[in-house]
């Protein structure tokens, strides 16, 4: 790091007084990402695509460990293609990049950039499904997107971005309903034990799912600012686009049948929920699971004989048993370090000095809740440990709190705009009938949209929030990303 | 694996017939790629997509061992920014796909779909290349690039590739020179220790390299029949692109100064590679460290006590050396487990059955070779990492000395023309006086071009194959895929 880059560390908005400020100073000052000439697009710098290369490496120890391969499709769409199915063409054709020309000739189909890969995956489906012997098909792929969004910001929302794509194919509609549900819960626990980010699981309303699907669920969350953030996304088609793309397989009893799928995905957008969930005043604040640097030693009076050969042992010591420990022995001074590493969330902070060296032991340091701890040089590596799992669980303990503190419940919409009102953005709980309509008239009158229909449903009332005719649901509203 | 499949197993063409049909035959039966709507784009499938994915972990952490992090920049590039370097341009410009439409709107500038990325990361440097103290940076990434090629084949040429792309921005020439090379032979390292895929490292001619490019290195391979691949390439830049992007840097001595770049990837080429050199006519035969399989176990009389315990036994001793194993408990009959797992290429099959167990043994099988061999249990996990280990000096060997056959030495284009005619295709090394005239005249006159000037050089005469004027360097020419 070079010494005018100093000035820097502490420029940053606090986020009382400009929260989506204060969020662009931490993508840039953390050095996550970079701003570029192609509009909407970022360049993902090493130190944000590494916590992208941690949650990649992880989800697909998840996939893989549940039956799931990987593949590669191509990133282009024949416009014929994307036609197929009719809901899926209407909800992404508006958005989509269209590549017209081949170097200097005009192609005779133009080809759209895949927003998502439903069609290419029937596409190749109908060439190697045919019997009930082929079914299921788990696949996934690692890949980027594009959709052509008018406003963009780096990570919730930008042309070109990095995801999976999970896609499956499977006799049964039981079976891919399964495989549907069985994908959220993947992504809820990795949100929970890797990301310390509480999720609320449900399912879309009618007006909100995946175009072309019979039913999306997704995984919401509530960020600092009490806006939600969709986290993750799974769907299930039905046999929907089987039989606009004509795919059938043989079953045992020899009759030909449409087969059902699925589809989920999960996007670099975790990145700030990472960064909104977890961030303070001071920057960054990662997750121990996708911390690039887990650990920073800093030594105190470094030139002094011995300090940093311990502090080197200590570094070996960690780097032995796993950790991705990274060792400062720049010449910047311990004070800059510090403000740095804070900068950029990293979790644990070890401070090693010759008056530590000579009672045995050290500091540590947290950086969720800025304590600071003498540990003996003796239990090092579990002191370490423990301090890791401890800012796992104080970042989850500290999400989960917030979104429980700005969770609310409302009976009438007048009571959803003076919540709303007095207590600025949250989750609202309330009933709904199930009508379009009144989720229609409840975002126009208060501002709040539907989330998701909550898996752990409540009964506040028996009476839908808006027209007071009998409930179905209880709805989670709020202001999202 | 379905019954009705078996058929499939056997219906190769033979490489002595038609090796174009064979190689497509492999990529299609051992369920590499499928073929796809999109005009010269394929799936790859997971068995293939698997081999990708070792290739990467490999390389990427030959990357990350030599100092490199990972990043990702956009794939569109607008114009006017690949109009900048304007060798550059014009060497891309007439096979890039153009986007033109975003949703229903014409784009005010159209933007290509990156062929490769020089210009996005000049654009990015410039943001973040001020002082002497920003220097190196060591970028890579691994993405997918569109090139609009005409005629097509399955990972030797199609329009979208999957590849890795290094991008390295130095203070001085003789850093960014010392990049190239390093990286080079991090490749050729790779090819030889991990795909057992012997290559000659040299310099592209002048009318061979890359656009924009002072200097192109290359790894050069010779494929079962006598024609060149260029596996790999490595480019040095100078400081050609920092003049066109206006990049310049803050000196220790306070002057401004341009700094130097490279570039150098590797694509899914590679595995086109892997089949051309190592592949026969019972299917695929991969390299074992990067088969996503590396050994099977075929039980015999499998219902028979014990057989199916004993087998699970020894599929558990290899999971925990950290072999990559499969256990084929399926229905199939062994010989039909035989002769697939022979199509896909996997490098060594153990064979168990009730009287091996009553022997305290098993039979070892190495794919290359198809020879066979009694072990005993004793001594099993050890066997098989032999075993591995021979299958990959054997396929070394063999390439080596089919390369090694292949390759003559001519002094006249007489000479050129009369050695293709009697052997067929291989590598002529002939001398050259450096002209491009005479580069050209040996291509129309023999059909072969230059494929490098190789870093080992001998001196076969002192006069040029074309002109007779003193020679200036040993060229490799052939025919090239």
């Amino acid at each position: 790091m070079a010494k005018n880059d100093k000035k820097m560390v502490n420029a940053i908005t606090s986020m009382e007084e400009d929260f989506a400020q204060w969020y662009t100073d931490i993508v840039k000052k953390a050095e996550l990402i970079a701003y570029t000439s192609v509009k909407g697009c970022m360049v993902i710098r090493p130190y944000g695509y590494a916590i992208w290369e941690n949650i990649q490496r992880i989800l697909d120890g998840m996939f893989k460990a549940t039956g799931h391969e990987n593949v590669n499709m191509p990133m282009f769409i024949p416009e014929s293609l994307l036609q197929k199915e009719k809901d899926h063409v209407e909800g992404f054709a508006p958005e989509v990049a269209w590549v017209t020309m081949g170097g200097n000739n005009k192609l005779e189909e133009r080809l759209c950039v895949r927003p998502t890969s439903e069609t290419l995956f029937c596409d190749h489906y109908k060439d190697i499904v045919h019997s009930y012997r082929d079914l299921p098909k788990l696949y996934n792929q690692w890949v980027s997107v594009v959709r052509w969004e008018k406003t963009t910001r780096p990570f919730l929302r930008s042309r070109e971005f990095l995801w999976q794509e999970g896609h499956t194919i499977h006799a049964t509609a039981q079976e891919a309903i399964e495989e549907t549900e069985r994908m959220l819960n993947v992504y809820a626990k990795f949100c929970e034990d890797a990301l310390a980010l509480p999720v609320v699981r449900g399912q879309k309303t009618e007006s909100d799912k995946f175009a072309g699907a019979e039913a999306t669920y997704a995984i919401e969350a509530l960020m600092h600012d009490g806006k939600a953030l969709q986290a993750g996304t799974s769907h299930y088609f039905g046999d929907g686009f089987a039989r606009a793309f004509d795919i059938q397989y043989a079953d045992k009893d020899n009759t030909l049948k449409y087969p059902h799928q699925t589809s989920w995905g999960v996007t670099t957008r975790l990145i700030g929920a990472i960064i909104m969930t977890h961030g303070d005043n001071n920057g960054l604040v990662l997750p121990p699971a996708v911390a690039p640097i887990q650990v920073v030693i800093v030594p105190a009076a470094m030139h002094k004989e011995g300090v940093l050969e311990k502090a080197t042992a200590l570094y070996e010591q960690l780097k032995a048993a796993g950790i991705r420990v990274k060792l400062d022995d720049s010449d910047n001074s311990p004070g800059w370090k510090f403000a740095e590493y804070e900068m950029k969330g990293v979790p644990v902070r070890v401070e090693i000095g010759p008056r530590d060296i000579a009672a045995n032991q050290c500091v540590i340091a947290t950086r969720h809740d800025g304590e600071k701890e003498n540990v003996s040089l003796d239990s090092f590596v579990e002191s370490v440990q423990q301090k890791l799992q401890a800012v796992h669980d104080g970042l989850f303990q500290a999400a989960l709190e917030n979104r429980e503190r700005r969770t609310y419940q409302c009976t009438t919409i007048d009571e959803i705009r003076q919540t709303l009102a007095e207590k600025g953005d949250g989750f609202i709980e309330a009933m709904w009938c199930g009508e379009e309509a009144c989720e229609d008239e409840v975002k126009a009158q208060t501002g709040v949209g539907s989330r998701c229909i909550p898996f752990a449903q409540k009964t506040l009332s028996d009476k839908c929030v808006c027209c007071g005719k009998p409930a179905k649901h209880m709805v989670l509203w709020g202001n999202a990303y």
